[in-house]
């Protein structure tokens, strides 16, 4: 164990991914996924490597053809010669298992290609776990050397515009029957949308879904970059070159943005927070289950239902002593 | 401030909402919704007059028709003489505000009706305060002697499928335009429907969407409770009686099953956990802010970019005195 608390194990690990090693990777991101105790150590030497990818977020309802287009983007920016990362946020599916993953299919060809590295994270456990781990599997492949990370949500909810925070560009993509466009608006997603994606684009509706998208962007208030609202169809190919250009004018647009800027500060004093919380709430599971310090007996109770959960928080929360205990144990060496 | 942490005013609003008093009720909920730190002390005195109610979780996709579903079985229990509670979870809309809740136009007949109780939640903030938010405003309104209290969400995602896991019986709601059966799966829904309904029943596909979904169902494990795919045109009132039967077969089921009391038993528990996750992340984000302990300097290092959060979180949980200064500050009397 080295000094950092990472063991040399993982520090080689992550030697051996700076050096480009797929395997290395794929090991560093299982342990990001299963939040492994020892992951601030080791995201502390793998985050000065980051910052130099391009994070684009695509989002929207399932049967929109985000798969499709994430398959046609990295197409293009592997022309460009880029190294690509895709991180792909699905749902669970306990008793389906990998089936729902099926789809992943259409990337296959990306699967061969040394310059792509495709990821795809279960959104098991809830609690903002997603985000985090979706969050610190896009540095790894910033790490990693990856000039673009595309990371692409299965559904469409609070834990999705969540992980679309990560990006600095979103794409929400739609189809001409998604409903009006007063559903997206409750969906949430106007407020995320860096670039609209109209796929699906030979459907009828796609011109009134676009200028009905227009419409609502007028009522926000102005600012130094113009929401662009794109037709496409990725299946066949149509409109993909415009949808690359926009995310280069934005990427060009976002490094300079002082909102941008203050957004990025607050987002790492919000790291530090959730990278405590998390482990904290680590501590307070294993020492509650093991009932530690004379806990065991609450614990029954809370789950038998004879004493109420919020009655069992105030009793510990005012024990300083049983907090202590709970919270500040050692950690293993 | 009465012995266990509620001031007198909040003890005597649940005393009013116990009795009846619906702007008490509605002044609880703000309570609850921003979750305000005397919460667990309120809710200890609300928890023990829960677990009348019959908790109905309504999700889907956007335009499935799920707020129209919500009127009509308001509009039915009613007429069996239950008291109803509704809330319905939709997300932050900061800039367009209340606007997207135009559509609870619909449900306005029964705005009036004094055994009909609507809440609203915005689902702003993340770290699963909107599935916590949600669990304590279904329990007032049980405590508060609802019958049924139907939740109802905006998206689908991880938030959303976490806000029915505190269901009873969860209706997913599907359009047969909502792409195919496969989507439903890649959404996480096959795994938290107690009951399908397909809705808009009279448009194309709605058949073959029921046989699809019915022929997954039959790769589910042997189970007490067989599924309904159900066929409504909600806006038309049609199936919606039978979608009522359903509910009321799956409660009488409910009770008894030895898998829920398990699950019921572990959702306590998590609970405990949760409520104190919340009032210790409550604790870092202030003691942080504030430079507890010293920490000004560092928090400044990690807004600035100079030290990663990883980092700094790895000196913090390593330094006893900083770490205990930040969480066992004594509660304000």
């Amino acid at each position: 164990m080295s000094e950092d608390g990472t063991d040399d194990r993982t520090a080689h690990l992550v030697e051996r991914m700076f050096s480009g090693d797929r395997v290395a990777l794929a090991r560093l991101m299982t342990l990001v996924e299963n939040r492994a105790a020892e992951l601030p150590a080791l995201m502390s030497r793998v985050y000065p490597r980051t910052g130099g990818a391009h994070v684009i977020g695509i989002t929207g309802p399932p049967g929109a053809g985000k798969s499709t287009l994430t398959d046609r983007l990295t197409a293009r920016f592997r022309a460009l010669g880029k190294k690509v990362g895709v991180v792909a946020v699905d749902p669970t599916s306990p008793f389906i298992g990998g089936a729902v993953l099926g789809d992943r299919i259409r990337m296959q060809s990306h699967f061969l290609d040394p310059g792509v590295f495709i990821r795809s994270l279960a959104s098991r456990g809830s609690h903002g776990g997603v985000a985090r781990a979706t969050r610190d599997v896009i540095r790894l492949l910033d790490a990693y050397g990856s000039d673009v990370v595309l990371v692409e949500t299965v559904g469409v909810g609070q834990t999705e515009l969540d992980v679309m925070r990560l990006a600095d560009t979103t794409i929400v993509v739609l189809v001409p029957e998604a409903g009006d466009a007063v559903q997206v608006m409750k969906a949430g997603l106007l407020e995320i949308a860096d670039l609209f994606v109209v796929n699906k684009a030979d459907r009828e509706g796609a011109e009134r879904m676009k200028s009905e998208l227009m419409q609502m962007l007028h009522l926000r208030p102005a600012s130094t970059w113009s929401i662009p609202v794109l037709l496409t169809q990725a299946a066949a190919d149509v409109g993909v070159d415009e949808v690359l250009r926009a995310l280069e004018a934005h990427r060009g647009l976002g490094q300079a943005d002082p909102e941008r800027a203050r957004l990025r500060r607050e987002r790492r004093a919000d790291d530090l927070i959730d990278l405590l919380d998390e482990e904290l709430r680590r501590r307070l599971a294993v020492g509650l289950d093991e009932g530690a310090d004379g806990l065991a007996r609450m614990m029954d109770a809370v789950r038998g239902g004879t004493l109420d959960p919020y009655t069992a928080a105030l009793r510990i929360l005012d024990d300083a002593r049983t907090l202590s205990a709970l919270l500040m144990r050692p950690r293993e060496q």
